[in-house]
């Protein structure tokens, strides 16, 4: 079937980005209708087009604004909120081929990188200067550097160096209307008026689409030393937190906490376990350093300082030790996946906060499903954590019934209903738990500002309300 | 004189604020007409009036919106480009009565203040809980934390800590219209849509007032320790950072460059100076740290690592010390302003270029003014530096091309006019040298979609087109 949308744009769209670049009916490889790792949503993907340059993206978004014709853009299709899953009649804007990196600023510490370039091939390029660009997530092998800045993308070296907007210096976003801005600078400070560049970074592509990004870097840690722990309760790894913050300044790059249901899952695969299950909660620790005789043993003396609030830890003495934390704690999100039918939540809570919470949450869910399991990780000193609740259900029919639940206390914490997947279309009709309608409003007219006919990345985050009147 | 602004407003602002916070003629503290630090434009403040909380901001910009009557808000008159200096007819609205403090909250690690609050002030809560708001301005016993959110504020602790913008976890805005928006909240991880306080930060109060904001919160350190150095050129001073960044990691917290004949302002001081004058470039560096026994060790061997960059270098060995290297630091720019009439520049250069970029300075101011002096200082870690120009003449006319020449070669070198003070009155004129027009063309469009009288420190960083059409 040859869709009106392919038949009204197909040769329009050629002449940008040449035929070649233009895919549409079975052409159309699959992993442009659906998130990567799965997702409720599964969209169709008529056509998608695949500029080269930044200025192709804006002639593709001129014609579209011109037309109004909506559009969706797509990086590596990682993110969980089907921000990027194509709604009908939509064309495909794929960053694909916008994955030039450019050679490293050595005197600058930076990087600039087209939007299609993944995190990982980014990450490498710095480390072959031994220059680290810490944003890690375990999607980076995929993740695009577009789709980190347009989700503000987190992951677990948050509690080190912040967020993904921490690291930009300037983006090059194309507009609605075909206008390419560079915003902002490579520089450290510039003060020069409003960083434009920070209504971009976390707007999900709703506001313009970012086809390039300059990133700062910070020196390759030197030493890497972890520890995996286990305690009673989420205050006595906060005490943990807190006693590594104090006694080693600058050092703590990761703080992951895993509960012991979700430590559970890994029994099963073999995989080597740090330590044995049936403690209350695991914290995988990571500190950078440069001193390879003394840093392992500072770590330790904080860890044996913090001995009281411990049921068990493990310091790893080499890389290979710490390695074997690591693949403990990254296989956990895929072998949870596999309990299917479940519903994953991506939330924040205040950390003083979450013991409550999460005892209220599974008091609620257990009362309309007495089997219910909650699978709980996620990076405690960003007050971030990671639910996959499993009904034992087979059907996905009651999602709301649990998105209720789980994003009503999440609220009544005081937290939000996301810390760093973003919304999209998962999410959007529980944004006004977390948002005032003043603020939702203030983001309608932003969007109603820069993007009038409503083309780009529609209905996600929030509802397009039509053409400002 | 009884001016029209007074006789217009005085009663319906008395009946918002009260009459005893509605200040008019001879009773407007000096203070409100003028930058605190001395300023080329002196205003006049007719009407300066005082909100006490959010909700009277809210009130007396709806009175001024519906009336399309200009306001200028000030906070501690700290600023250095005129932002807060009162234009004829404008209404001066302070915010030295939202100064409340709230209890630190310590589970979460954040503290919250009104907009009036000084700088040094909250950081002085912090402290007692032995936390630190990682922002440090040679006037911080002035500066407001509004000012502070407003212009999103730099300082000496930027390449350790990141400008203000890194530290505001949420902020309250009073909009134009009136409204009053939470922006955001206190948690560490918060992607639930546009994060819409960026937008405000850093805007200088044309698009919003800030009257309230939450600060997220460092551990304190535990040991400082300096070092002050004198180093033959820029490349020397910057491989000492790099080693001390790689070899300390995130110990860095100050990284401070003076050129000789800004350091030689000292001299007739007779304050003690960490090293003699005569030295090409001196670099104040403090680490932060917790060993008490190994830290000052490490700084030590890292100094004595790159001894062959350095000319001499005196390593603290106790906070006395390290209090001198900071009193020699802390009194150059008020010897300097001493030296009138001179011009004083704030500028971003990347730091690969600075030399370079400096040379080309004096050898073109020198042509028109062959006595010229240029004194410089700044935070090299951030590729800031503060320009001291002295021409000798006698009067301030020739300013302009002062300005010109100087900011054109920052320009020239990839520069920002404005690296950490803003853009006011004092660098509108020049922004189109950092910013290109369709930057500056979003700017206005934000500010007239927020502010469609134009009402808000209106002709502050960008001229104000007039109402939208």
């Amino acid at each position: 079937m040859t869709s009106e949308v392919i038949l009204r744009h197909h040769d329009e769209l050629a002449a940008i980005v040449g035929a070649a670049n233009v895919l549409t009916g079975d052409a159309v490889p699959a992993k442009h209708v659906q998130d990567l790792w799965g997702s409720d949503r599964v969209g169709q993907a008529e056509i998608v087009v695949r500029p080269r340059t930044a200025a192709e993206v804006a002639q593709i978004l001129k014609y579209c604004h011109e037309d109004r014709q909506p559009v969706v853009v797509q990086g590596g299709m990682t993110g969980l909120v089907s921000g990027a899953v194509p709604d009908a009649g939509e064309i495909v804007l794929s960053t694909e081929l916008l994955g030039e990196i450019e050679p490293v600023d050595l005197a600058g510490r930076t990087v600039t990188a087209g939007a299609g370039a993944t995190l990982a091939d980014v990450q490498d390029a710095a480390a072959r200067h031994g220059l680290l660009l810490p944003i890690d997530l375990a999607s980076k092998g995929s993740a695009t550097i577009g789709g980190c800045v347009a989700t503000n993308a987190g992951g677990v070296n948050v509690v080190g160096f912040g967020m993904t907007r921490q690291h930009v210096r300037s983006l090059e976003v194309a507009l609605a209307d075909g206008q390419v801005l560079t915003l902002s600078t490579s520089l450290v400070k510039d003060n020069a008026g409003i960083d434009l560049k920070h209504l971009f970074i976390g707007s999900e592509g709703i506001l313009g689409v970012v086809t390039r990004a300059t990133f700062g870097l910070q020196p390759g840690a030197i030493t890497r030393n972890g520890a995996f722990c286990a305690v009673a309760d989420v205050d006595s790894a906060l005490r943990l937190l807190g006693t590594l913050q104090r006694k080693l300044p600058g050092a703590v790059t990761a703080f992951e906490v895993i509960w012991d249901d979700a430590y559970r899952v890994l029994e099963p695969t073999g995989i080597r376990l740090p330590l044995p299950v049936g403690h209350p909660i695991y914290v995988l620790v990571e500190c950078r350093g440069a001193d390879p005789e003394g840093d392992a043993v500072r770590l330790a003396e904080c860890v044996a300082e913090v001995e009281d609030d411990l049921l068990a830890a493990a310091v790893a003495s080499n890389a290979k030790e710490l390695a074997v934390f690591w693949a403990a704690r990254e296989r956990i999100p895929g072998e949870i996946l596999r309990m299917q039918p479940l519903f994953g939540f991506d939330v924040s809570v205040p950390a003083g906060q979450l013991a409550e919470c999460l005892h209220r949450m599974r008091a609620e869910l257990t009362e309309l499903w007495p089997a219910v399991k909650l699978l709980v990780f996620g990076h405690l000193g960003d007050d971030n954590v990671h639910i996959a609740v499993v009904t034992g259900e087979t059907t996905r029919d009651r999602k709301p019934e649990v998105e209720h639940i789980v994003y009503r206390l999440v609220t009544n914490s005081g937290g939000s209903i996301s810390a760093e997947h973003g919304v999209g279309f998962e999410k959007r009709s529980y944004l006004g738990y977390t948002r005032s309608e003043g603020e939702i409003d203030l983001m309608a007219r932003l969007k109603a500002l820069l993007d009038p006919h409503g083309i780009l990345n529609r209905d996600r985050m929030i509802h397009w309300r039509g053409e400002p009147y």
